[in-house]
C-alpha cells in the first residue's frame, strides 16, 4: 500500500535530518533564501546535473560546453537590457515598510478575473485600489505606487578606489554563451545550427518567500543556448520542447505531474516561450523553459560590442544574423521535483511504515551500502566496500539492527543494500537487496559491479 | 625528439586557438582577470574536478561532501576574521595613482636580503624608503604609507533599500564546511576524525597580474576541512601532505616538477602549515596547501555564533573541540598546470612537428575522436560515433586530410583516434590510433567500449 501523502514541510525535514539540505550559514540563524547541500544532496545534485550534461552535451554532436565567468564586463548587462529594465514591480505598504510584487498582490488576493503579467503598472494599479488589496502583513490599504526593483546583486571592482567600477553578479547564466558565440563558433568549426551549453551559478536578490529550493538567492541553471537560421528555428524550438519533457520524464518525474504551459505574455523580442511545469506540493510551478529569443541576443550584442556576429555560410556564403532558441533549467528546482516525485510513506505488511526515496538509480545519492550482518564481519565488509567505493557512491553502516540499516537507506533512496553474512565468508557470496520491491537475491562479490553498474546507467 | 620548449605566451596561444580557455567576455575586451573555459576547458576542468572528488569523497570513507552557499551570513566573516584583518599591504603611487603590494614591491625590487612575509608595515616602508625602491610604473619614489586593502567582494541584499546589509562573495570555501560541522556530523553519525569536501567558486578582488588561469578574482577551489582530535592531528596533516602529493602526482604531474615548500611564517594560530609548489613557466608557484589550523576555526565560530562545536566521543564521553586539517588545490591553477605539463613539440621522423598535449587520459577532454577515412563512410563512422558517445565524450572530424585530423587532436589531447574506413565496412572492425606513440592497431567495434574505458580510468 503506497500512499505519497508529500508536503513541502515533510521534504525539507527529512532534508534536514537526512543531510540532503540545510538553511544556509545555519548555526549563525541562517540567511535568508540560501540553502546548503549536505552530504547527501550534493551527490544527488550533481548526479543530476551529470545527467543532463551527459544527455544534452555528451550525446549531442552539435552542443559544446562552456563555463563562463560570473563576473563579467558591465556592458555585457547594458547590452543585454538588464541594466536599464530589468525588475518586478513592486510596491511598499507606507505603513509596515514591507515591500511586494504587484503581480504577486493582485495573483494572491485578487478575483482572479485578470491576469497581471499582461498589464500595466497603471493598470495593477487601479486594479488594487477598486479591489480594496490590502497589505498582507499588516492589514493597512497605504500603497506607494508601482516601482522597478533591480534585483541585480551590484558589487564594484577596481585598484584605485576612485576607479571602482560597478559590476554585476549575473543574473543568468546565458550571456556566457552570447559573448562566446564567436569564440566557440571558431575553434569548433561549428556549422549553424549549433548550441553552446552551460550549468553554473547565477544571482537575484529575490524578495518573495522562496518555497525551499525552489526560489533562492543564489540558484544553478543548466542551460543551452542553440543559434540558428530563423528558418529553422520553430521546427528546433519544437525539438526542444520535446527534449525538455524527455528529460524531465527520464530523471524520474512522473508524466501526469508535468504539463505544458505557453506565455501568454511574450517579451517583444520573443516569437514563443512555454514552460514545463511541475506539479509541485506548492501547485503547478515552472520547473523549466524553451524560449524562441529571436534575434534578440545576437544583434544586441553585435551593436554593444561592435564585433559582427554574423555567421556565414560556408556552402551558399549567405550571411545570417542567428536566432536563438533556449532551453533552460534550474538544478535547485529540479532537485526539488525529484525530492518531491520520489518520496513515498508506504505501509508494510506487518503495518509499519517505511519512508522512502524512489529515486531513478541513475541519480540516488549513494548507489549500493555496505552492511556487515554483525560487528564481527566488518573486515569481509569493509573488503567489499572498498571495491564498490573504487565504481560508486557507497554508504558503509555498522551502527544498528539491519531493519534499522535498510530503512535508513531507504530515507536517502539508496538503491542497492549489500549484506555480508556468514555465508560470505564461506562462498564470497553478499545478498543484495533492492530498494523498491525489498526483494533480495544472492550474487557472487564478483558479480557486484557489473549488477549494479548496468542499474544506475543514464 | 621531443622538446618542451613550453612558455606561459604559448598555452594561452594554445588555449585559445583550440577552445580550452578564451578571455572573459572577450567580445567586449575581456575583463581583467577573468577567463572563460571554452569547450575543450571545461571538459578538462570537469574531469579534473571529478577525479578529485573520486579519490578525496567516494573513495575516502569518512569524508562528506557539501556544496555550500556563495552568500552567507555576514557574521561568518566576522568569525573568521576576513572582515576585520584580510588584506594584502598596499602602497599607493602618489605620482601616478597606481595601487601596488608592498611585499611584491620588496620580491621583486628588493636585494633579495629580506624575506617580506616576515617584515612588519613598517619594517616594509623602511626597507622600501632606504632601498630606493620606485614605482615600477612612473618612476618616481613618493609613496603612501602601506594601507590593507580587503580583496572581499561586497554586495547589498535586503527588501527595504533602508535595510539593505553588507554582504560579502565569500573569499574561500571552507567557511561553508565549518558552518556545516555540526550538521553534517548529526546526520552522517560522523565520528572524528572526519572530513568535510567542498568544490566551488570563491571570490577576490585581487590586483596583482594575474598569470593566466593562476590567478583571477573568480576562482574554483577542491578543499576539504579534516576535523580530529589535538593528538591526532599532526600524523593526519603529514598523511594530506602524501595524499596531497599522490594526487598531483596521478594526475599527470611529473615529480622533478613538484616540491613541498614549507611556510616560514605562520597565522597566529596555525601549528603548522605547507605547500606543494610546480614549476610552472613562470616558475615554481603555490600548487596547493596543507594547514594545521589547530582549533582556532571551531573556537571562533563557537564564540560568534553561540553554538557549542564541541564533539563529544561515543565511548569516553569526552568532549573535545576539533582541531583542523586543510587541504585546498584550485582548479584553475591545476588546470594550468596540466595544460604546461602536458604540452609538447614534437620533431616527427619526417622532421614535421606537431604539438601534443600529453594529458593523463583520465582528465583528457575528449576521450576518443572518430574520423571516416572519406566522406562516403560517415554513415557507418556516426554509428561508432552514436555508440561511442553514449560514454564517453566523443569527438567526430570529417574535415580535411587524416594527418590534418590527427594533428587537431593531439592539440587538444584526445588519446584516442577511432579511423573508420572500408574494411570497417566489411568486417566491423577499425583503427585506433594511440596519441603518444601514435601506433595503430585494428580492433572490432565492439571491444572499443571496453578497451577504452580501460585506459581513461582515473
Amino acid at each position: 500500500m503506497a500512499e505519497k501523502n508529500v508536503t513541502m514541510d515533510k521534504i525539507v525535514n527529512l532534508c534536514k535530518s537526512r543531510g540532503f539540505v540545510f538553511p544556509g550559514s545555519d548555526i549563525y540563524g541562517g540567511f535568508a533564501n540560501t540553502w546548503d547541500f549536505g552530504p547527501v544532496g550534493v551527490e544527488l545534485e550533481n548526479n543530476i546535473k551529470k545527467a543532463w550534461w551527459k544527455r544534452f552535451v555528451q550525446e549531442s554532436p552539435n552542443t559544446y560546453g562552456v563555463d563562463a565567468s560570473i563576473l563579467m564586463n558591465p556592458r555585457v548587462w547594458e547590452a543585454s537590457g538588464h541594466v536599464a529594465s530589468f525588475g518586478d514591480p513592486k510596491m511598499d505598504c507606507k505603513s509596515c515598510k514591507q515591500r511586494f510584487r504587484a503581480d504577486t498582490l493582485i495573483e494572491t488576493y485578487g478575483k482572479g478575473d485578470v491576469i497581471p503579467d499582461c498589464m500595466t503598472n497603471e493598470e495593477m494599479e487601479v486594479y488594487i485600489e477598486e479591489n480594496n488589496i490590502r497589505c498582507p502583513h499588516c492589514g493597512n490599504k497605504t500603497w506607494t505606487n508601482i516601482r522597478k526593483f533591480n534585483p541585480m546583486f551590484t558589487t564594484s571592482r577596481g585598484t584605485l578606489e576612485a576607479e571602482a567600477d560597478k559590476v554585476y553578479l549575473r543574473p543568468e547564466t546565458c550571456q556566457g554563451e552570447y559573448v562566446n558565440f564567436l569564440n566557440v563558433q571558431r575553434t569548433a568549426r561549428a556549422k549553424l545550427p549549433f548550441a553552446i551549453a552551460q550549468i553554473g551559478k547565477s544571482f537575484r536578490n529575490e524578495i518573495t518567500p522562496g518555497n525551499f529550493l525552489f526560489r533562492t538567492i543564489e540558484f544553478e541553471q543548466m542551460e543551452l543556448q542553440m543559434f540558428c537560421k530563423d528558418e529553422d528555428s520553430v521546427q528546433i524550438y519544437n525539438s526542444y520542447k520535446e527534449k525538455a519533457w524527455n528529460f524531465a520524464k527520464d530523471i524520474g518525474l512522473s508524466e501526469d505531474k508535468l504539463r505544458f504551459h505557453d506565455h501568454d505574455k511574450l517579451a517583444h523580442y520573443a516569437k514563443a516561450a512555454c514552460d514545463i511545469q511541475y506539479n509541485f506540493p506548492i501547485g503547478w510551478q515552472e520547473l523549466n523553459g524553451v524560449h524562441h529569443r529571436g534575434t534578440w541576443d545576437c544583434s544586441r550584442h553585435q551593436e554593444y560590442s561592435g564585433k559582427s556576429m554574423l555567421y556565414t555560410d560556408p556552402v551558399t556564403n549567405e550571411k545570417v544574423l542567428p536566432t536563438v532558441i533556449e532551453y533552460s533549467i534550474g538544478v535547485g528546482r529540479l532537485t526539488l521535483a525529484t525530492l518531491c516525485e520520489a518520496y513515498e510513506e508506504e505501509t508494510l505488511e506487518n503495518g509499519e511504515t517505511r519512508v522512502v526515496m524512489h529515486f531513478n538509480p541513475a541519480i540516488a545519492p549513494y548507489k549500493v551500502a555496505v552492511l556487515p550482518l554483525q560487528k564481527n564481519l566488518s573486515e569481509k565488509a569493509e573488503e567489499v566496500y572498498a571495491k564498490l567505493a573504487k565504481e560508486f557512491m557507497c554508504d558503509y553502516d555498522l551502527a544498528g539492527s539491519i531493519g534499522k540499516r535498510y530503512r535508513r537507506q531507504d530515507e536517502i533512496g539508496t538503491p542497492f543494500c549489500v549484506t555480508v553474512d556468514f555465508d560470505t565468508l564461506e562462498n564470497d557470496t553478499v545478498t543484495i537487496r533492492d530498494r523498491d520491491s525489498m526483494e533480495q537475491i544472492r550474487l557472487p562479490i564478483s558479480k557486484l559491479v557489473a549488477y549494479i553498474s548496468e542499474k544506475v546507467k543514464f
